[in-house]
């Protein structure tokens, strides 16, 4: 027999006021890999974290330090309204996102890593009802309006919400194949729109 | 102008091993309602709850007392398996699902519904890979094998994990009205499965 895979290293980046579903739906998908997924979560501060719908999380570790992430995924949420004049929390974002084999930012999570510099000159894509002011937030990066996901290099960003779960399961087919996506979403019982192109929102909010 | 409507009170049943997408998909839909939802999170003890993919919650309220709940979220996970054998919280589960106006049951959450008697006599289904082990705790249900969600009076049962958001939705639009539910998915960038019918995953596991 093989020995186990070892578990894909994911952090995600949590603050006051992120949204849930931008960091569970991810996180349920990526936790079925073979190996599974060690999850670390991390903010400026230890402790619990109250997200935009109530619900708070226990942040287990501080976002400065080294974690030797596979992923860094980077949530979005009302309170990114807030962390974009957050400088030190801006500053430490960029140095995790050069140190990360990949980053991944769902919906307004975008805003962060443009404030950050990591999507210039890159292609990107976020929430569909906040693309205005999201993109104010990074003149320097190629913002794509219509699109579920969008991939250039090791950076991934998605649309609003939901669509990080779509996103989600094409980095396990990025980083292992296609076939485990299928699976991973099968298990979930989950409906992937495997097509990065797939898009109504952006037409529903008059983008496309 | 008319006064600002009232929050839905939602309490979600946690415990060690719950389902992080069981939990946060639903919620997500149903913190966009008008007056938005206060939310609960409850727990035999009040504290941090690992879920089965690692990262931690906080709940901060027992689960015993009176929480006067629009809805009783009650998801799945692992630690189904091991909190059916636990019979002072499903013997508190049934006194809050006797309480609350509306029970809403999320994949293997169906096993403790089933467990604590709620759904006796009642249509229900679960998650369609566990679906032999949840039927077998509820002997007297009528267990529905083929069916993304299904409503008996006021209790709501979904299918795995990712059914939980379209379930959700449903609730939405028997608590409130249809547009409200197709207004809440355009906001989370989500395609609504609305026909409850729809459930592609239990052909893919033998079970239609």
């Amino acid at each position: 027999m093989s020995p186990s895979p070892a578990p894909i290293k994911v952090g995600v980046v949590l603050f006051a006021g992120f949204n849930v579903l931008d960091v569970f739906g991810p996180l349920e998908m990526l936790s079925w890999v073979p190996g599974g997924a060690e999850i670390r979560m991390l903010a400026e501060e230890p402790g619990n974290i109250a997200s935009g719908e109530g619900p708070g999380c226990l942040a287990d570790a501080a976002l400065g330090g080294e974690h030797g992430l596979d992923i860094l995924l980077v949530p979005g949420g009302m309170g990114t309204r807030r962390e974009v004049q957050n400088q030190p929390f801006i500053d430490e974002l960029a140095r995790q996102c050069a140190q990360a084999r990949l980053v991944a930012g769902v919906c307004t999570g975008s805003a962060l890593l443009a404030r950050a510099g990591v999507l210039d000159g890159r292609r990107a894509t976020t929430n569909k009802r906040a693309f205005g002011w999201v993109a104010s937030q990074g003149p320097k990066v190629d913002w794509v309006a219509e699109a579920r996901w969008v991939e250039d290099g090791n950076i991934f960003t998605s649309s609003g919400v939901s669509a990080g779960m779509d996103m989600a399961l094409g980095i396990v087919a990025h980083l292992f194949d296609r076939a485990m996506s299928v699976e991973i979403a099968a298990r979930a019982e989950y409906e992937w729109h495997e097509d990065k192109a797939w898009d109504p929102f952006a037409k529903l909010n008059g983008l496309a």
